[in-house]
């Protein structure tokens, strides 16, 4: 069991940000997250920017009303934990599917398997709505379990967090 | 009105520490900075490495006494939030106009006006001073109305908040 | 001297994970490290994916039992704080060279002479298991002087400081 930084036995809320959507900043995040969790800790992770991409239904139903733009950003970004590119030795996808057989090789989960673990054991997972407007992500697009929320609402879970990252 | 993480119902301070001068990043900092502040929390920026291009002047005065790497650095470098480059998708440039335009459409103010909202809300703006001599760059060259400090002040004003991030 | 945010004069106990292995990021680290122990603070840094290729020996001994992946990360990560790429910038392992040489113009200390100090400060180094698996990384491979733990420990010490960040 973890004590929070007031030496006064309770566990601490912790919440992360995850704005990169690149795979091993994800899977950090989730690492760190489900590790929380299975210690007692209450978790959100807060999904921003191209950290949204990692909440992405591989198969998504036709959406309508989107811009030009938006239909552009959401052609170019990956979909799903699957498609996500890791942020050094990428090398035009391979990199990504080398880490993810490197990672099987060590029993270590694969990123859609930590998702469902989280959400079994009760993380909350909140897209950020201002960044989905921006890029044009419907709620239909992301999968399902998750929460809707702005920035204010991240700050007010994070001032009751004892540990608040950004990843 | 925010609770810090003692639930004694006091505001709690946020720090942000920009070191990336990605245009994305920098956004999700002043996103949270303003957010933070309109809560009633007082909040502190500190701009560090890359994160110093954001507050730099399109047009900056002649500056002397640089050596020849500070003014490669200084040529190379971006000039200010306009300049500033995506993190992903950015195409040569083109990624952050159509991000600017993408957020334009739906009403998210652009990065010079999260800015000025910064400074009309009281935010403290550092500007690292370790950083500035390494990359040669000297106080007329950034926008008017920041501060200037190193590590220990950082670290001193994190001990007084109790949201810390590194963006 | 610091104090915590509790305002009860103590110093507090920092916390940052070592994520990216790219030079200016794993310097940002050491900085702050170095200050907070400077200042009396109790610090521990967590080295994790990228960044256990700062704690990387330049010349490491031989190592078996290797599988064809892990082998393969190995060549192609650097080796060593030396060999750590910029975020931007990096010309092909020249603006690395340039920042190193920037660095000394204003005496500032290269991340080797940083690594120095932290371990003379007795700033504790905790490398990620679980990343040097995925990598193959073995603890031989790896600068003396350092401790080895998972995600669980990093956030049991998290929970006892009062400034956490990711690097």
């Amino acid at each position: 069991m973890s004590e929070n930084g007031n030496g006064n036995g309770t566990t601490g809320k912790k919440t992360f940000i995850i704005f990169s959507g690149e795979m091993d900043k994800v899977l950090a995040g989730f690492v760190l997250s489900n590790s929380a969790a299975a210690m007692g800790d209450e978790v959100t992770m807060f999904f921003t920017f191209w950290g949204l991409n990692a909440l992405r239904k591989e198969h998504p139903p036709k959406t309508h009303g989107k811009s030009f733009l938006q239909t552009m950003f959401g052609m170019m970004m990956p979909r799903g934990p699957k498609k996500l590119a890791l942020s050094h030795m990428n090398f035009a996808g391979v990199g990504p599917k080398l880490m993810s057989k490197a990672m099987r090789d060590q029993n270590v989960d694969c990123i859609d398997e930590m998702i469902a673990t989280a959400q079994e054991q009760g993380i909350k997972m909140v897209a950020c709505t201002m960044s989905m407007d921006v890029m044009g992500l419907k709620p239909e697009e992301l999968i399902d379990g998750i929460e809707y929320a702005g920035a204010a609402t991240y700050l007010s879970e994070a001032d009751e967090a004892n540990v608040n990252l950004f990843i």
